[in-house]
């Protein structure tokens, strides 16, 4: 069930342990290709929203990361199995799931499917680390967002 | 005031004449540069953003349009200001007025400004035609859609 | 004519004030959209590549420019007119002529063609000023980037 | 060695069997992100540049192979691993190797470097296949493109 909908900052997001947090995305002309299809890399974009809007319900935007604890996200490595296509106008629902949580890393399992139907579109499997802005190796996640996912 | 809700299929979307469309937008790490901003062109993706929301609130899907009256949008030409930056975790209010309506194209005033601020940030003149598709020459839009916005 | 090559470093690149400088940029399907050609923003990319790289063969990349005299370009406005579509595998000349220097902002008249041919698919005119980094009014260029120019 | 250019298209290009075929590419700022590094989707658009060069260098550019034999590339998985950050200005050097050609679909390892280093800032292993255009299931690799490659 979705129950964020972009653009509502209030919104009472749930994002608990356990469970999955689901963020919608809409294709437009800017997402498709010439195949008529989403480009490859755009849904990158896509699982990217929906991680970012997961840390912001959870109380991490990567503003407030960065200004209260010098941190920024990155992407160490990814999976990803493109099983079938999305299309100009569809209404995606994108999900996030905790697979493993690692005092430096977070790795998440993330899906594309169209609003109202199960079948899994793009799969992913996504690593993320915790960088002090300048350095080069993964820091600790803030204590308080481990213990959030945990 | 914003009333439509990205990913809010149902929502009763008010783009009546004369009034002023408008569509929240995320500021993602994919929209920002290494200046630390919004990149330029990427305005251009959300003003295209909100006009396809105000065309499927005025009953005009880009894929209905095109499975029904054979028709595409395209984007003529725009002049484009930008007055001020913004930035990664900026919630930004994208805004369509109706500036002209023909009967072969439309012009539209645009804006960016911040959710909650007066100031805009980003200001643009739009001008769409409707194609056949295969054709190069402009196509008189629906009539139904001209009634709409007159 | 096109004499500078993407990705050869050591180019004799002309760029003298009065010519014009050409820069030739292929469509991928990251460029393209379902309605089968270039995405409208997009173009905005390919303007922003060639004044980078003419930019370059003055003397000013980005990186220079900032790590030396702590200047940025920024686009303050632009138009841009929409004639005809480029396709995917296109190859594309994009040019930049310097319309007007001023002591702070410089107006590039730009356009895109295929290869080979003379007709216009799309033409812009961009200004862009040099803001010093973290303040928001325009800095004087440097002056011998303006010597060059003039 | 590249012995490419982007641009020039009678290269002689060398795209044999056994060998990496390479390709250059410049970071701009559409590249890169708010941290000042190069947005971690956009090395699949790298990845498929040089994809692409790499079978316009083998004579299957992607409007030919539709063309000719009704042919689409797309891409069924892949693995990325992110190493190390590009920067604005860096000139990247994006490889293609085959890692196994089966009859319906190639699997390709690429990386990106900098001009000039050997460190690689970037894996990836792309599996993808070709689609008969409308068809949903795989249709074997063009026989000449096949031998080709082994």
């Amino acid at each position: 069930m979705i129950d964020i909908k972009p653009g509502s900052d209030g919104a009472a997001a749930r994002a608990a342990p356990g469970t999955v947090f689901e963020w919608p995305v809409r294709v437009y002309y800017e997402d498709t290709d010439a195949g008529g299809i989403v480009y490859y890399a755009n849904y990158l974009r896509f699982f990217e929203r929906a991680r970012t809007e997961w840390l912001r319900a959870l109380g991490a935007s990567h503003t407030k990361l960065e200004a209260e604890d010098g941190l920024l996200f990155v992407v160490c490595d990814l999976t990803i199995k493109y099983l079938k296509s999305a299309r100009l106008d569809d209404q995606l629902i994108i999900d996030v799931r905790v697979a493993e949580a690692r005092r430096a890393s977070l790795t998440l399992a993330q899906t594309a499917r169209l609003a109202g139907y199960d079948e899994i579109l793009v799969s992913a499997r996504v690593r993320v680390a915790t960088l002090r802005r300048g350095a080069t190796r993964p820091a600790p996640l803030p204590k308080w967002l481990l213990q959030e996912l945990n």
